[in-house]
């Protein structure tokens, strides 16, 4: 890795930054056409065309246009979490454009569900296909009245990309939906078990009707501490991350695991680490026998390959070779949400490829960068009746048409690969201003472009990401006090570098000492 | 009413039907460019332009290339649920072609969910339009990220159909998911009571993680025998139609309330229909001290103006308001779920404007025809801190879009009052085959078009539908015995009418002693 050459780039443009104020310094920036020492071309950046040279800042963000919009939506609906307004029809690539001419560079993408930045020539031109519109525009029942091509379009699409082992998909509208089937899939495939092949009787069909056992039986799926898998109730039953995603909701008592909190660098905690893993593999193993005492048998385990809302908390490949392992031996699933974590970002098509897992898991889900929600699974999860998994639409047709081109630019491109080699970059790039501001950044870790740093207070964090923000980088937080990063597919190692710079230039407006 | 003309026009088409056999009825069926005397022609039909004269069928439904196909997709997930696999390019207006050639009117439209049939050349001109291929290509996270038109759609569309008194809408990404995140609206806004304008406490925070109370505090919904609300947990808790939604799956104890069993013709029953409603009113009070000394408090009650997927179950304006007033009496809200009822399928926009509710309801959701999900809330339902009702897609600004243009279409071409004439048409043709075929049809009930008649037995009604389908009519079932018609919002008296000569030739069919 050229960690030399990353900090010369970053020391070459960050003195000429940081001595101005922050409107000059955008006002700069605005006018740099390519800050960095000119790096190779990958084709990508002939793919995004019209992508500006760099970020060039009018504003600070959210603008006064955004805050008028702001102002006016809060009339509709509660706008706390609105960043900024975005003017899609001018964002381009890496590029965010927000409705004050704002150009950010943008390494957070919506949250991360931005497969190939904005407006790819490729999309455009498969929108642009008059052949292509009927799927736009009948949306179907798909679960009773499938088109005509959605065998091929499944097969030459999701299957294509599937994970190893797993031979089954079924599509859903959205993450929450995707995990909550996912986890439904794993009840039905339990209870099928348990009833050792024969049908349910009639007392646990009529008792499923309202609700009461023996037909809707008293299980758990247990989870993590820290994690997040979302909205719907099943979901947010698994999720333990931020206050504000279940406060005042009723969920039902289900396990929570604690997951490794590794400390890093990596290698110079071995040992602690090992230890970690181990202290809570036993817990997970202990829960399993506390909710089988309490009459709520754990059907299956729930885990993020990389723990993001909660603060992008990673595990070694042992830990999940221990939680499958843990979950086999007391007949118990595995889930793997790759909601956030799939689609090639971790440098494989799915993160727990890179977990050597002796068989696969037994449910996967996806969303984000993959346009549609949904899940792979495994044929014991296979539902056995109709209507059992199911709803009105069941994802959405048109968002499998789009994925379709998004897999061929992510082969021609290479955008796996892509996203090892630039993740690397990014992470060797956060670990060289680490060791350059000792006790302003720490913990950099990253598996592809799925890249985090923390900084030594949430209040601090906040201040670095808000900096940058205004300076033209539009990045993401998560957990605690960490900065998350989640580009596109379509991310180069010269849209690393210009976020390192910006970084940097941050972190020296933010630390008086180091101002000068 | 013209019924009489009506049945004149079955008898007039069916008597050349009834005698030959099912495979040259079809052929027959397909060579009839309108077998029904003339009606007068609405706007509509050159609206839908192309749109088949009548249903043409080539083979049983469903056909060798629709059992093919679902053959495939049953080795990637289970298809029992799959009807037919369909044509959509080639399907027109109310007709849905399947990948057999077989042409169906079809009153059943996606389980509800198509406003304006197949392929409407409005909706065409929208997707055609190269300015608005940037919305379809670049889905924003909504809550954070908001597109600059954002608010001036949401006012142009959502907000120009927002039922009368509710000012705030949240839009979503499917059915469930808007029910969700609708029971949290009240669950939260329950707290915020509850807590008496004090911030949670620390311990409130705290336990919220792990989702004990008191952040996650013990709190119920109420909802109905012959409900259905969706899939989630949420939605499941409040889900009580049919075994195959909920067998297997753990959901929380909550009050099922009973639902009134109307008897018809109403106005044969009119004492002992308030009566039945009376009780059930009594019961939901009941439920409300029940769940209070059960510790888990009632919030709200949920429920359909109609219950579709549960039978098509009626209740009285009276019922509604007697709900309403029970909440409000023990500090509860009222959740009317529109999901299939909304969209002036009712003869109404909203069909709770029906009811004369003294008041709005506090959440109204929907989904389905309105293209896009969402609910609708008062202000004491808003949420007052950042990202507590949020996910990453919340909705999709495309479906917002699509949903402009069927509202200017329903606007100008009158619609909502086109669906509560053909509906009142539809309702009177099958209370004139009641009356013809008696013992084997009964209960015809409607609110505009949201029409449906029981069958006297589970299987007699799935023959009825199937015979129905392979001459050329696709309808809907629910309950245990009801057929359910489900038509597009372009659907005309022409199309009720084919409906209702279909209907009868099936009856005469499976009525061996009518057979002559």
């Amino acid at each position: 890795m050229p960690s030399g050459a990353v900090r010369q780039a970053i020391r070459c443009v960050s003195s000429s930054l940081h001595s101005t104020t922050l409107r000059a310094q955008t006002t700069m920036a605005a006018a740099m056409p390519d800050p960095l020492p000119v790096r190779q071309k990958t084709p990508l950046v002939t793919e995004v065309g019209k992508e500006p040279p760099g970020p060039a800042m009018k504003t600070n963000v959210p603008g006064r246009e955004s805050l008028r919009l702001k102002a006016e939506l809060d009339k509709i609906q509660n706008t706390d979490a609105v960043h900024f307004f975005v003017d899609y029809a001018n964002s381009r690539g890496n590029y965010v454009v927000d409705v004050d001419g704002n150009i950010m560079l943008d390494v957070f993408t919506q949250i991360a569900s931005l497969p190939l930045g904005y407006n790819h020539p490729k999309l455009i031109a498969k929108m642009s296909n008059p052949d292509n519109m009927v799927t736009f525009i009948n949306r179907p029942a798909l679960g009773s009245f499938p088109p005509a091509d959605l065998v091929d379009k499944i097969r030459g699409t999701l299957m294509t990309v599937a994970p190893p082992g797993l031979q089954h998909v079924q599509t859903m509208a959205c993450g929450s939906c995707s995990i909550e089937h996912g986890q439904k899939a794993m009840f039905m495939a339990y209870m099928r078990r348990e009833r050792g092949g024969k049908p349910p009787t009639a007392e646990d069909l009529e008792t499923s009707i309202s609700g009461q056992a023996p037909g809707c039986p008293k299980l758990s799926i247990m989870s993590f501490n820290g994690a997040f898998h979302g909205r719907g109730m099943g979901a947010l039953a698994c999720s333990h991350a931020k206050w504000f995603h279940k406060l005042d909701f009723p969920v039902p008592d289900w396990p929570m695991a604690p997951f490794p909190k590794l400390r890093y660098p990596l290698e110079d905690f071995v040992r602690e680490n090992e230890q970690e893993e181990q202290f809570c593999l036993e817990q997970v193993e202990d829960l399993f026998e506390t909710y089988r005492q309490k009459g709520a048998p754990v059907v299956g385990i729930m885990c993020e390959p990389v723990q993001a809302e909660g603060g992008d908390n990673h595990a070694s490949p042992a830990f999940f070779q221990g939680l499958q392992d843990i979950a086999a031996k007391n007949n118990g699933y595995l889930l793997l949400d790759e909601v956030q974590t799939g689609c090639g970002v971790s440098g494989k098509f799915w993160a727990h490829e890179h977990f050597n897992l002796r068989e696969a898991p037994d449910v996967v889900t996806f969303a984000k960068k993959m346009l549609t929600g949904g899940f792979y699974y495994k044929q014991e999860q296979k539902a056995t009746e109709a209507y059992r998994i199911y709803n009105t639409w069941m994802g959405d047709p048109s968002k499998i048409m789009m994925l379709e081109e998004v897999l061929n630019v992510v082969h021609q491109n290479d955008l796996v690969n892509n996203a090892a080699d630039v993740g690397q970059f990014l992470l060797q790039g956060l670990l060289d201003l680490q060791k350059l501001y000792p006790g302003t950044m720490k913990n950099a870790r990253g598996l592809g472009t799925l890249v985090a740093v923390d900084f030594p207070t949430t209040a601090f964090r906040n201040s670095v990401v808000i900096t940058l923000r205004n300076k033209g980088v539009n990045a993401g937080t998560c957990g605690e006090a960490a900065m998350r990063l989640r580009p596109s597919l379509i991310f180069t190692k010269s849209h690393a570098s210009v976020f390192l710079t910006y970084l940097e230039a941050t972190l020296k407006d933010l630390i008086p000492g180091r101002k000068v």
